[in-house]
């Protein structure tokens, strides 16, 4: 109906605008007021009605549609860095475009990376579990690293909320360098989360267990399963987590959910929620409440109140335990030294937020309609006049009225708040599918028209929402502009694709320039359920378009000495271990044969000699589960056993040239006995 | 430049426009045909335009803009299926929105759909290369299932250049059934292709090797190393290739490469091309011309010309030899049945399109500016009258002169052609980065004006195109409207994301309403380099949406008898086997809690009772590397050793509800020992 009217409107507009220009010869030159040509507008707009009428765009799809559309070859203001869900990787996503830009292999083998397949199968292993070979990851929240509580573009940080292990990715090459797993839990959901310079970030806890994967019986839940919090030393010069500078913090087994670090006013202290104060156990085969009713019996859960510089001074001191070789400052200590802290927070909630100034922390209880918001200062002063309860545990409780600075009433099941530059929180609403706007007090007050602590606006998502982010969003100086909402459901949104759906980001112009906010693009996810992203600007990026020189080790960031230039190609054996050393160039390897014995130990090494941008050659051998990518400079290693005898052609897996296809070699592999044909490894 | 000229152009418009609208006022009903109000011209346009131009948006970005653009909720028309290339994976993208609708785990695990990590595994399996695990593909070619030549909607095949594989895809849940390890050959290419009525699905070769994976040095090359072509035959009721109705035919080692299936008028013939007529075997480390250079000496290569209805009956009549159990149609027995004929091709071509009337075959040489068509008559009454010469290994060549139509000089670097319904031939120039519109002659010369055989138009595409796509292009009826340019090479199309580029999927609206090709959309892929791709009509696929029954085994498509239903959950133990039977629905699973030793084998089988669209659930296992995806009504089993004794938060990994978090249950592994803690696997 809606678009009909529209139609109409824009037919009336040709008719208007080509009576008026008709007076004039069509491919007139319209005066112009930089003395340059101007078509004849009847030109452009005719074939743009048109096609909006045929396709049923309405007034607000034509503003959505130009506000997204890039053009070829221009490029997105900002990215977005997704977490990929149970994909294990990271997504990089433009904005306004919403393209999906490059799938990062973080935790899961990739192949057209050759991420697990000849390279980074080191990476992967320092995620191994107590031996076991773990290949998926549940990641979750991607933090960008931060100077002076603002992005600074140079490194990534994403935990698996499955195993509970952190991953550093070096935004100068978007690959990843580091897994930690650790050693104190087994999984973890409030990670990863950077400090303002980025000394730490920070690992929270989820479901309970005994410290150090040890086990208990469920019998002994209160005295011996716990919740934890992990604060590992980020070293920026190295470009990785510094395990011997880390610790973490036992708490109680509460299931922390979701952590913020301080800022500015709150800087050097960190906020945890949680969501089963209740400690219920579960059972619901034994006749118990599920765990989804027994842990939402209370009306509050607790916020953990940490502070970290304290924590940092206990550590250095060396008051800690030891749990798998990992120092954790236990309970009772964190309780005697002033570290942590607790507060009601109302029914079951997800996340936490600090407000840009760091004097206030937004949380939501899924089952409470409203966000309550905590006065930093507040917490100073009751903590200061040593005004509280304790729980079962002897942690102090603060009481939530001495803290509390307002409740907003946002709508059902609210769950993440993001901010803007205007002085406006957003805030996700699963149960209502939405989002709303609501007006920040304190010193944002003097930013927006509204009376503080209140709901300004509501605009529906497409559906059940959870995380939310907005440009900047939880930084110290957030760009507004554009929000996203990470829905969990898409329904009817895109083509069916089968039973199992993509998710769905709705980008939403958060831009006050008009009162209301606006649904701008649907993108569908269909590779995983991201759980958390964040946007910046990409002006901020400066990553390398090809490696800095030949030869170059991206593990290390610097020259490998296995790196092979032109004219030093060449096979070496010593014994059954084989070297290669090999150049690739457009269009052919050096060498093109390798002729090896079965049983031969194979250490392949390949330089891409070549220095122009998206120069990008592959190497793969069939047969032996190797595929590398080997960018401009890039020097790459793989290994493998000669198990099986043959004729495997190499080859180039990325079409560099007209003759791509010519860009192989052949690797035989001589049999050792007649009857080794037969043999399965 | 352009871009102020539009300014300037639609600021005209406003002035224009509003002038004429401001007799009478602005929010007075315009006069409607249909008796419909319309709002006021003014209230729409001027925000778009100032839109367009703050953003710089030029005439054809608008259009370009408008008609790529799908407001929520709206459908895509068509979905492309793409190979993920070396990802492993098949992409499944929308037109003309041009979004990432899912990516299909094939050959590669995927941990969102649980593909490889608990269920699939038996697939992947499959795929094992005499006992190596082999988990990843350079995917080159998806067929989607035909009935008689046209798209059906029901299938898709895909292959594995990288290890000569094949994967059968289920259009009726998007999920991989079947993986086939070619017994022939090590590495295909020329796959995967379907005859008109799917009852074969073609695999053929590239690097020639010795047959069944054998060893032979390469001075026996001539000799001992053969290519192939192999027809998988499909069972579409049981959804499988049936490897005990599939043959091979034996080839000249002359690095086969493209195939496609003959149609109506050319049903039941086969065409593959080849570009390694020279027999070069490189060698540029002993002085040798590196393979680029020596498999592009000759002038010419050779297309194969094969006769499958009598390759069929040579096969069912037992004359072939067996190549690692597999039956294979000799090359000296394809010559003396008149299975196989040869023809020159100019210079080292890439692909073989036959028209839509199965009339002619177009062929084009990398190195040649001409594409070249050949007369399937032309090829029959050659044959007939048994006019040929004949290569080293006997195989009758037939001259090109006597069996060449047309050729074409369509540009530099032509690799593939596909067809519209108009009468045009599509064919990408890899060298001129551009696509080339160009008339058919025979019975096509009737649907354009143009002469036939002659280049139409050129556009421009960013860069480096290697496969293009047209709507239906390569299926007896195509679709015309919308052509995508596979481009290799990204360069400067989309912001930095470090040295591994995106590839760049451009959409080109080939609609012959206007005469110019209009460039639309640059998508980027960066997670795989795609090979190519087939686009079908979205109304052609019905897709289930929860799957049919509760307990449902995507595997067996029927209700598996390991489901299980609401009261029947249970654990099971006998000796060390444990048998777990949970249901999984918002928000628990049920039981919450699974007691059993280290040491135990577990079988654990979960059913989502769930029958509403969308509703799935995850199950995860931290530390044994378990995540599986359980679509609504869906019967998943996963199994693992029990190896590490502690407590494991079992947990759904899709936001299944407000109430998601909750849904979780312990996983208690009581350990033998003391020391097993410290056991590593």
């Amino acid at each position: 109906m809606k678009r009909n009217v529209l139609v109409l409107a824009v037919v009336a507009l040709i008719v208007l605008a080509g009576c008026t220009l008709a007076r004039r010869p069509a491919q007139e030159p319209t005066p112009s007021g930089e003395g340059e040509a101007a078509p004849a507008v009847s030109g452009l707009s005719p074939d743009a009605i048109a096609i909006a009428q045929e396709r049923g765009l309405g007034p607000d799809d034509i503003t959505a549609a130009l506000k997204t559309y890039l053009p070829t070859g221009v490029h997105d203001d900002y990215a977005i860095f997704s977490s990929g869900g149970h994909s294990g990787q990271v997504l990089v996503i433009g904005v306004p475009s919403m393209r999906l830009l490059k799938v990062i292999g973080v935790f899961t083998p990739e192949p057209w990376q050759g991420w697990g397949y000849g390279v980074g199968n080191d990476v992967l292993d320092e995620g191994n579990v107590d031996g076991n070979e773990v290949r998926w990851a549940d990641t979750h929240h991607p933090a960008l690293s931060e100077t002076e509580g603002d992005y600074d573009g140079q490194f990534l940080f994403i935990n698996d909320k499955a195993n509970a292990r952190v991953a550093v990715i070096d935004l100068r090459d978007f690959e990843n360098k580091q897994i930690v797993k650790n050693q104190v839990a087994v999984n973890d959901h409030g990670g990863t989360f950077a400090t303002p310079n980025t000394e730490y970030v920070i690992e929270g806890g989820q479901y309970a267990a005994p410290l150090g994967w040890e086990y208990a019986a469920l019998d002994d839940y209160n005295d011996t399963y716990r919740g934890m919090v992990t604060f590992w030393k980020f070293d920026r010069d190295a470009g990785r987590l510094d395990e011997a500078e880390s610790f973490a913090i036992e708490l109680p087994p509460y299931w922390q959910d979701l952590c913020d670090a301080g800022k500015l006013a709150s800087d050097g202290w960190v906020f945890c929620n949680s969501f089963n104060a209740e400690r219920a156990t579960g059972g619901v085969e034994e006749g118990n409440p599920p765990f989804e009713a027994g842990a939402s019996q209370g009306d509050t859960d607790y916020m953990h109140i940490i502070n970290l510089q304290k924590a940092e001074e206990v550590f250095n001191a060396g008051k800690t335990f030891d749990v798998r070789g990992f120092p954790v400052i236990s309970l009772d200590t964190a309780v005697e030294e002033g570290i942590l802290y607790l507060t009601p927070e109302p029914k079951s909630p997800h996340g936490v937020a600090v407000t840009p100034d760091g004097q206030f922390l937004v949380v939501s209880g899924k089952l409470d309609p409203h966000v309550t918001v905590y006065s930093f200062d507040k917490i100073m002063s009751t903590i200061e006049a040593e005004k509280w309860d304790t729980d079962d545990y002897g942690v102090p409780v603060l009481g939530l009225d001495d803290v509390k600075e307002a409740q907003v009433e946002v709508g059902l099941g609210p769950l993440h708040t993001q901010f803007d530059d205007q002085g406006y929180a957003y805030t996700s609403l699963f149960l209502d599918s939405a989002v709303a706007r609501w007006s920040l007090g304190g010193d944002f007050a003097d930013l927006h028209p509204e009376d503080p602590w209140q709901l300004v606006s509501k605009i529906n998502v497409h559906y059940n929402i959870g995380h939310l982010l907005a440009a900047e969003g939880d930084t110290v100086s957030p760009d507004g502009k554009y929000l996203v909402a990470m829905n969990k459901w898409a329904l009817d949104r895109f083509a069916n694709v089968g039973p199992l759906l993509p998710q769905n980001f709705q980008l939403i112009d958060i831009d006050n320039t008009g009162d209301a906010m606006q649904l701008l693009y649907d993108m569908p996810i269909g590779l995983g359920e991201p759980h958390y992203a964040q946007m910046i600007e990409y002006a901020k990026l400066s990553p390398w378009e090809v490696y800095p020189e030949v030869g170059w080790d991206p593990q290390t960031q610097a020259v490998s000495e296995n790196a092979v230039l032109p004219g030093e190609e060449k096979v070496v054996r010593n014994g059954n271990e084989v070297e290669v050393f090999m150049t690739a160039v457009r269009s052919h390897f050096t060498p093109e044969h390798v002729e090896i014995q079965e049983g031969d130990h194979v250490t392949w090494h390949i330089t891409n000699i070549e220095r122009s941008y998206d120069a990008t050659h592959g190497f793969a051998i069939p047969a032996y589960n190797i595929n590398v990518s080997i960018e401009p400079g890039e020097a790459a290693t793989v290994e493998f056993d000669a198990n099986q005898p043959g004729v495997f052609s190499y080859y180039c897996t990325e079409f560099c040239s007209a003759l791509h296809l010519e860009m192989a070699g052949y690797l035989l592999v001589e049999p050792n006995g007649s009857s080794a044909m037969l043999d399965q490894e």
